[in-house]
């Protein structure tokens, strides 16, 4: 175990605006008044000699190159895809995801509110109060509608157990095996359960990380596998999902209804299909959001464990993809 | 204790299509077997003498007048205003509610749904949806967000229990002063405690009972009293607000958005101003539905406990109104 330093340095850097960038570096400064902080990049070489930890939220490539004190990245945010995939980041370099019990929570609530909506047919009604239409529907029990969460993370599981505790017949799906759930919650994993789980799933919510083999998941064959008239709902990454195959289900009515954060290109370009789309309900990439002052918590307390040689939390397997 | 009865003979009658009422009369008749029927009304003095039981859903005014040997009435429906209101039911005759688990966890459903729409602003998202607008807003923690729930009746309490298992800042208020609630749920009540409650929430669900002492209790005064830009959510009945002193306090910007589900005339009349507005979101009364299935299980059970001369249970107290 190493000596904690006494004025570590500390990178802030990220593809975000100026306001954003500040209100991060004033919440982390508070929590670690003893560090010192070089903002976006290092002006000299000397300064780059100095770093000790970067603390990043979409870094700019080639930002983390040739920092030779750096011993960790924080990421502020919980998808680090671009992050593994630049290859100026020192490949041994301990890596943190952002797991943001504030973001857990929101995203679990977005998931919540999209179930219930769809499971009660409310974005129905919607369309019925822009048409003068007074139509009732029939009601089921939660209990008789069968979700898929895929994506067994904190986020997934957090998820699953919020839709759990509302009745809904609830099963999750990860990408790789597992032991028994430590919540009892009904789990399918790897490649061949996905079938037989979308057979029986009329909403499918994705939680996954981004990976070479989630990427492109949710293609024609995945919606050709759900029961006809069946919702996805996809709060991950907008790379999960082929947009025209999501197109292609909607118009035979194999598929009923998408809820969609995330998009191949964000913002949404203008035109798009999806925004004047009947069948889709879009969110502009806001089904959850870091909150400042429980993931500056987070980082802090993983910064503070680099700094004195301890092992981080949420750090990242690279062979995994996550 | 009077002795059950082997043949006994009910009035099932209500105001419904035939349909709805085949469908009733096929789960309850299912329910018991030995039970002869009277559909709608009786056809003849004889027929009416004989009847024991009414099983009623918003039954025609003096249906249920110059029944001799009748025992008790059964509403299939939760509320129970018209039937206390028409003066040919008899004085003395025990009135049961409905109270259906399965329309208590839609009711709650429906509150969970509408408290997530205006706490993470889904339906402005909505709303810029239609505008072709990318524009993410700010995001709070469900703790931050003051709810308060009016109505500790069944579907109050599930629903309030229910939106504090989500985070939430969760205050139930009834009309009349109770003991510490069983659930640790924060409570005030009666109409000095209305005010200061309504000060600090900025989403008022209302699941009251209609009585005198609560019609119209959504009024101008009501709406002034919560902070600016706060929601109602009226899932009770349409008389509990005052439609005029809602449009005035949107157009106002006081109330920032409506989400309402009963109304003063139903269904809503063509061209009534609730239909287009952007500050409301409509339900056609579909916030909960009895569930056909555990409602007429709750109906036999207390059929049966009538026939055998047992208490029933969910008695109407006449002079509460509910």
């Amino acid at each position: 175990m190493t000596e904690p330093l006494t004025e570590p340095t500390l990178l802030l850097t990220g593809r975000w605006d100026r306001g954003e960038r500040d209100d991060w570096h004033r919440a982390l400064a508070e929590r670690l008044p003893e560090a010192r902080w070089v903002l976006d990049a290092p002006a000299t070489p000397e300064e780059a000699g100095r770093i000790d930890v970067a603390i990043v939220a979409n870094p700019a490539p080639a930002v983390l190159r040739g920092l030779p004190r750096l011993r960790l990245v924080q990421s502020l945010w919980a998808g680090v895809e671009k992050l593994l995939a630049d290859d100026s980041v020192p490949a041994g370099l301990p890596i943190a995801r952002m797991v943001d019990p504030a973001m857990n929570a929101a995203m679990a609530e977005t998931a919540l509110w999209a179930v219930l909506m769809l499971h009660r047919g409310f974005h129905r009604y919607a369309q019925a109060q822009r048409e003068g239409l007074w139509a009732p529907h029939p009601q089921r029990r939660a209990d008789e509608v069968r979700v898929a969460v895929l994506g067994l993370g904190q986020m997934g599981r957090t998820a699953a157990l919020r839709l759990r505790a509302q009745g809904y017949d609830v099963t999750g799906w990860g990408a790789t095996p597992r032991l028994a759930d430590p919540d009892g919650l009904a789990c399918t994993s790897g490649p061949q359960a996905l079938g037989p789980l979308l057979a029986r799933s009329e909403i499918v919510v994705n939680l996954l990380p981004l990976t070479p083999a989630t990427r492109g998941l949710i293609d024609a064959r995945f919606l050709a596998a759900l029961p006809r008239g069946a919702a996805v709902v996809n709060l991950a990454r907008g790379a999960h999902l082929v947009e025209a195959d999501l197109l292609a289900a909607l118009a035979s009515g194999q598929l009923g209804h998408a809820v969609l954060d995330v998009f191949a290109t964000e913002p949404l370009p203008a035109g798009h299909a999806f925004w004047s789309h009947p069948g889709v309900t879009l969110l502009p990439h806001a089904a959850a959001m870091t909150d400042l002052r429980s993931a500056a918590d987070v980082a802090v307390a993983n910064v503070r464990a680099a700094l004195a040689g301890q092992p981080v939390r949420h750090r990242v397997d690279r062979a995994r993809g996550y």
